[in-house]
């Protein structure tokens, strides 16, 4: 993570005004329509969470036809294949740039691609399937550019970034597929912004806690425990806990649900409760804030009420959990990005979000996940829509061909 | 409510020791078949909450076949007849014995009776399906004995007893309906256990709570108020609420929903809560102090957190109200029915409930819950069932005649 020996000003400056850089982007532009192609056929393609099969399938037929190397399907379900450097020769470690295959959407969800001027829309088109075409594009621009690197670069199109998926796909990328230990620096291409760069991960961890105990009618058992009276004493504790502002760290009690009859001491009730931070050990801090008063509200019921029916108890599940981490702006990865945004006429943006470059980032390995193109909206919605005008759509698209190329190194 | 002139014990026995009291239990005993048949043709006719009118015109025919007069439904949809007495020859006031028509299950549950030895099993045979025939019975038994009463005596079913039905159909013959005014004593025949007396009438008040508030991304918008977290303290502050053990007064949280994901500051959550009392003055109060504590909990919030999208509010709808009611011990109608359980070999036991009888109660109409005959059990479930082994039943069945004989004033 040392700041790069040369200027990173003047090493992008030097690629972005190289010719073969303006040839790749010639070729993004020439090869627009087929870009649009691409991100319709994959669209057009369910991926809900768990279910991406079909996609990655499709997707790997893609990396083969664009003559990468060792492309394959990991065992999690990610497609991915190697365009070998010119110093390492497929050897690695490797650059990766990916981008998620799954969409929020359930099975049955509408999918077909519908235009309206320079639009189109639908869902999981922006979120994250645009970005799936422009790895190829990349490919195919490198190509007809004659671009080789130094590093080599894995493609990667990765399994469970959306909620439920809770980065699996990535998570086995760096913990357990072929892979691991062998990326030097992570590109995940989400989101539309060229200027955003996400440098800062927000960590994630979610529960459902279910609180059980005996139930019973609520006259003729009156005075026995309830589940419900110690999951509310939790939440008016947890409620009153105050996270730092700096990191920024939150929590939520989310969902609730519980009980049968109106006249009944129910025997389970649950929330769900989400907790975020900029900051691992922050992170860490609240989620034992939460046990200890989970552990409290129990124990006060039970010590509050008659046990004779039995106790109350909970059980508190990980329904998500996404590491904090952050790649510091003084990293190679950031600088270089950094310069790549400005040099192609932009304003760089730092952001903190949750995406598939957390993992990376919690493991200390460089990682940024960083736009694919222009404009786009209504992310998760049904309704969601980009804009594939074609100058400003290609000028965006350049922005990660030209950070992808400073990291690994054009040749 | 005075205590009768005479001995009730020495009126009761008397009457329970005539060659017309033998003669209509004899009829009770001959006709036994007719009455476990009208059981079972009752029963097979669903009448599920608010859906009672295909049984209630089944039995407004039965109760014509029966000879009574002024045979109706109600505007609320009760089914009634009257046989009238020789003192006030049908202009009332009337002793009224009743039995509930509806049950608890819903539409689509198979009511088909089945047989198992001495069994009846099928969902709502014993509550109250049976009652509604032995009411039949007594009209037999009265005619073929050739016992007149004094006072006329309507017989009704009702609609409404089981929980949604809130009592409405009780409500409406006392608050609006055609005898609305003209009832002096009131039985309802409801349970199996012919020594059962209730004469304290549990009320309760059932709210469905909802909180609402902006809702918001759990991370972007933390800091802002949450529903969740005013419900929690609310449950939270009602816990800590010590109500009378005696006149036993009770509450619960029961059961509780909302919030759309867990990435999400929910916008609406709601709550159940049920409130009892055998007295309604503290019925009354633990009411107010719900409130209270609503207000307070919703102010909290709202003080707690930022309200810059929006406030806290929240919304409590009655779900459910039986007024509390007791008639007293010393009532005429109490010593009459002491005396008849304890006339024909039976222990009394007083009881405390909520059944149809808690409305007149609470207007301070004289009122009991009876017995219908022997055995039963699982009420409210599927495999409900009722015994209807001849002897022991036709000597249940034989205290609720004695009681309204008695009450009614054999000539």
């Amino acid at each position: 993570m040392a700041a790069p020996k040369a200027d990173p000003a003047k090493t992008v400056g030097k690629l972005v005004a190289s010719p073969a850089f303006k040839t790749a982007v010639a070729k993004l532009d020439a090869d627009y329509d087929r870009t649009v192609a691409d991100i319709i056929t994959l669209t057009e393609i369910p991926a809900p969470p768990f279910k991406e099969e079909k996609r990655a399938k499709a997707y790997l037929e893609m990396l083969k036809a664009h003559g990468l190397t060792n492309v394959e399907m990991d065992a999690e379900g990610n497609v991915m294949g190697v365009r070998p450097g010119t110093a390492t020769k497929g050897a690695g470690p490797f650059v990766v740039i990916a981008a998620h295959l799954d969409t929020v959407f359930p099975e049955g969800t509408d999918v077909k691609v519908r235009r309206e001027g320079a639009k189109l829309m639908a869902p999981g088109i922006g979120d994250d399937t645009r970005a799936l075409a422009t790895l190829l594009a990349y490919v195919r621009a490198m190509d007809a550019a004659g671009i080789k690197t130094k590093k080599d670069i894995l493609f990667v199109g990765n399994v469970g970034e959306e909620g439920p998926g809770d980065l699996r796909g990535v998570r086995h990328l760096f913990n357990k597929g072929p892979y691991k230990g062998r990326i030097s620096a992570f590109f995940s291409m989400d989101g539309a912004n060229p200027e955003h760069i996400v440098d800062q991960g927000t960590g994630s961890k979610r529960y459902r806690v279910t609180f059980s105990g005996p139930g019973g009618h609520s006259y003729g058992a009156f005075g026995i425990v309830n589940p419900m009276a110690a999951m509310a004493k939790a939440v008016t504790d947890l409620y009153a806990v105050e996270p730092p502002k700096k990191p920024k760290t939150t929590y939520s009690a989310s969902v609730t649900g519980g009980g049968t009859s109106v006249n009944s001491i129910p025997h389970d009730v649950f929330m769900e409760f989400d907790m975020r931070s900029e900051s691992a050990a922050e992170l860490a801090k609240l989620d034992q804030t939460l046990i200890g008063i989970l552990d409290k509200a129990v124990a006060s019921e039970n010590a509050a009420r008659s046990t004779r029916a039995g106790v109350v108890t909970y059980q508190a599940k990980v329904i998500g959990e996404r590491p904090a981490g952050a790649t510091p702006e003084t990293a190679e990865i950031s600088v270089l990005t950094q310069a790549a945004v400005t040099a192609l006429g932009y304003k760089p943006s730092r952001e903190a979000s949750s995406t598939d470059a957390n993992i990376p980032m919690s493991l200390g390995i460089p990682a940024l996940t960083i736009g694919a193109g222009f404009l786009g909206g209504r992310a998760h919605a049904l309704d969601e829509w980009i804009d594939i005008e074609k100058a400003p759509t290609v000028k965006g698209m350049s922005v990660g061909l030209a950070a992808l190329l400073a990291v690994a190194g054009a040749d």
